[in-house]
């Protein structure tokens, strides 16, 4: 492709809207550009990179089993009210009316039309499983678009849904696309773990979250140093063991604490570490109020708290509710002489000796707390929140902490949609039973933007090699040079005809701004046509490594061959 | 691809609903699904077949040097209103509000977003001319849809657009794109025409539309039989030479003709061949009146009264203007003895010699009527309508009509969108000029359609083999039989290592079920492993001739190289 027969309008300046590295960029290099708040158009450069992601995700897909379909973004209201997320669904979902006056909703996603067509279509045990994808643009309302192609109000989508007789199948199914996932992030260069997301059950394995490591990332990892473990910080088990420290048990003692209410206060005006006071939270579950305790230095995970009480709601009492409960303020609760509050604690709270808590009275303490023989615990749970430093869940290494860009998300659906829209099969029996279904999602075009939050310097992108939008980057630097131009025609012609794909810098610009947007468009390989061009020598560049090779220009196919 | 692993629903009776073949055919070989009017679902082979036509046409799109970029669904109501869109395209444009209560459309078409983006990016005549394309999704509220894949609400669409700095460069673009289209419906196997479709300029070269040749067409298409001339039926200019009959002018007499009204009536009660009638129609042209007259066995094409009269509104008179200008009834209108109305004669009357016409008189017709002898013409002009039988206009051939199935269209917009969107470039001068635009559509879903109204038999779809889902369909009979079962699945591995593209049917059914199946399907070539495999020997059977081969299973891949 010849530069002046394509469009890409570089920027010197960093647009003001853009606030992180791929949204900049992506508009500086002429990648993208804005039509409206959280839509955007693919210029040439984008469409390449998105067609390759494209093609990745296609090859993994087929490979897994999964058969490619097409489904219209126009979705039939109706199909929304059988699954009940025309309520549900929110502003989110954008909607509209045909001439008729009839609803329609914008497909945001597609569990409602694929299986409107599979319950028509599939009778039988004989013809399941089934997997489908596809990929298309898809369109959420987001309240807050933001960070360019990350949080869009239209964007690419690679959906899938697959249909299956039994839990082993759903199970052998989500393995298979868990792999296929997995290799897609990996083709496409990203550093990213496969996140336990199960808002259900703890440690569960019906929902990973295909994460890629960003600052910039919205959610929040924790990760094993040593093994493939991650998990969303709400999700992850903490498997630390504590030791009771040995010393004698002292005599329980109200003292003294004007003005002190948070442990770091508590800490430093006792004297003791946060590690041996005991922080005490009345939380409100299900209409009942429930006190847990963790250890100073921890947090409380109330979903761990839900999972534990088997409770619908959990929620940290008022400020109001704690006063007519305790009797005093959040600062001053504690364990000790309560009548009608059960007692949750966390693990790590056992082993406190000689601890410090809360008196449920203003500006008094306890101190040589000893749970158990100084208050009654209902049980001792896993309630806090994984830190930093803990060890991994599954046994190997220690927890890491990282923000994440969310890129895929696998998920075991069950009979969530199957039973509301009555999509049965008959089994071997010919008993009609519910299918159940799993849902597979990639954002596309967040997974463009997120290569290029990883794959980035400070002089512009630097694409992975499979993703790059072009191979080699041939620049002859005066095209007016008559040796210059020839060379650089002749390059590129034999390039071409060696099935490389090569973008030809033919405008008539200064050297300084046709490398400057070489840099800023991060081709891998950039061959520049110049003075010695009279010679048959070029100069090749590595666009990641920045090496710089004279080259005599019968040697450049050889070469490219190494570096590509 | 194992069958069973993907969904292809045949149906055996003709869904009710489904008037035309590639409807019917569509839907009973299982590659779409209706999800609501006018909105389909492609299922596997109909998603297969759309990315074929898709490779095609981006293969020609990019040798004719336009750039494939991607623009939103989502489209700002500004940019419709800039243009003037918003109040003209009427109800066929999908609106809808964002939660904030924006109005957007969803993209019918793209000429407002390209030039959108191409007026903020592009300033020079140095960065012209630029020609870009998008594959993607359409949006159009059809009054009624219809045919299936052929009048859709929602459909995929081709679309391209170009900008340029001069008319010479618009023309060599249009020339380039035009070439390109014809490559592409060629490599689809159509039998089609690029159909000249001016609406302005008579027989002008500003717009094309390539046209499908076939019966269930909504476009009649005059084209010769032995050169590529082809046009709307409306656009052909009739270069017919007509001979002037050899007899004596007889004396003009008015007769008695009771209740004789239509040209047919008059010419068997007076026993005259129609084509020595004078049939006369009297129109209203921009407020004034206007009779116009063509042989009886003619019809005046009201587009070229237009032109010829550069007129803005030709309208028939209605019964109650003709009797107020002419005291009579539209049955007896003719020529003569008329003060204040021009008369208008195609060619054709200028050659008739004691012809018959109105008398402007109820139950009166005038016999022996010599045009210029018994009435003034202001001019003999083309006005009337081509016929089968006359001469092709380029002088090459006889013309016939054919309806067609409009599947491109290639249009010279020039500054219809650059003028009222602003969207201009800075000459060699310096000075600000508006840019000249083209826009370049085709209707892929619609291609789909159109190939199946032309390659289908009695049993189903005969897909062309570039187009076909699959190349070979491999059918082993039996797969309980432990012979077939192995002999069809080494030959499915083997068939697949050699890159050819297989559809297994590993479906237990019934012998009947699958052979009907297959053909409903249209795959080129079937290879059915039945009796004969423990001798290892194949039946391979031509889709498209019928022809059958008896084949030892080692020679397969020879043979499949022939064939496809």
């Amino acid at each position: 492709m010849k530069q002046s027969m394509t469009l890409i309008p570089t920027l010197r300046e960093i647009p003001a809207d853009a606030e992180i590295t791929s949204h900049q960029l992506l508009l500086r290099a002429g990648y993208i550009r804005q039509n409206a708040s959280g839509v955007y158009s693919y210029l040439p450069l984008g469409k390449k990179v998105l067609r390759k992601i494209e093609e990745i995700i296609r090859e993994e897909m087929d490979h897994a089993g999964a058969v490619e379909l097409l489904m219209p973004a126009l979705q039939q209201a109706e199909l929304w009210q059988e699954s009940g997320r025309w309520q549900t669904y929110g502003s989110e979902l954008m909607r509209l009316n045909d001439r008729h006056g009839r609803d329609f909703a914008l497909g945001a996603t597609h569990e409602e039309v694929i299986t409107s067509i599979i319950r028509d279509e599939v009778k039988s045990y004989k013809k399941l499983p089934l997997v489908f994808y596809q990929i298309q643009n898809k369109f959420r309302d987001e309240k807050r678009p933001r960070f360019g192609l990350l949080r869009g109000r239209e964007f690419m989508m690679k959906d899938a849904y697959s249909f299956n007789a039994t839990q082993e199948s759903l199970d052998e199914v989500y393995d298979r696309i868990f792999t296929a996932y997995s290799n897609i992030f990996t083709r496409c260069g990203l550093d990213f773990r496969a996140v336990i997301a199960d808002s259900g059950a703890m440690g569960g394995k019906d929902t990973h979250e295909f994460m890629v490591l960003s600052d910039v990332g919205e959610d929040t990892i924790a990760y094993s140093d040593t093994s493939n473990y991650a998990a969303n910080v709400e999700m992850a088990p903490v498997i630390t063991s504590y030791e009771k420290m040995d010393e004698p048990e002292q005599e329980l003692t109200q003292v003294h604490t004007p003005n002190i209410k948070t442990i770091d206060e508590v800490s430093a005006f006792l004297n003791v570490e946060s590690s041996n006071c005991i922080k005490s939270l009345l939380f409100k579950v299900d209409e009942e109020y429930v006190l847990v305790l963790v250890r100073g230095d921890h947090d409380v995970n109330d979903i761990k708290v839900k999972n534990v009480l088997d409770a619908s709601v959990v929620e940290l009492a008022t400020p109001e509710e704690t006063k007519s409960v305790l009797g005093c303020t959040i600062g001053s609760v504690g364990p000790i002489d309560l009548d009608e509050v059960t007692v949750l604690a966390d693990h790590a709270v056992a082993s406190i000796t000689n601890g410090v808590c809360g008196a449920n009275k203003e500006d008094y303490h306890f101190i040589n707390v000893n749970p158990k023989r100084d208050f009654p615990v209902a049980t001792f749970e896993d309630l806090r929140f994984i830190q930093e430093g803990d060890p991994s869940p599954d046994g190997e290494g220690i927890i890491q902490f990282a923000k994440g860009i969310e890129v895929g998300h696998v998920f075991k659906l069950g009979s969530r949609y199957s039973d509301a829209m009555k999509a049965t099969y008959l089994d071997e029996n010919g008993r009609s039973q519910t299918m159940l279904m799993g849902s597979y999602g990639i954002g596309v075009s967040r997974t463009l933007a997120a290569v290029v939050e990883q794959f980035n310097d400070e002089k512009g992108i630097v694409w992975p090699t499979n993703l790059a939008p072009f191979q080699v980057h041939l620049i002859p630097i005066n095209i007016k040079n008559e040796d210059q131009k020839t060379v650089g025609n002749d390059l590129y012609n034999e390039l071409k005809s060696q099935r490389f794909d090569v973008l030809m810098d033919d405008r008539q610009e200064r050297p300084g701004v046709k490398f400057a947007d070489s840099d800023l468009i991060g081709i891998p390989v950039r061959i520049t046509v110049g003075k010695k061009a009279s010679e048959g020598i070029v100069e090749v560049k590595n666009r990641k490594t920045g090496e710089v090779f004279e080259v005599n220009k019968e040697e450049i196919v050889d070469l490219l061959q190494k570096m590509l």
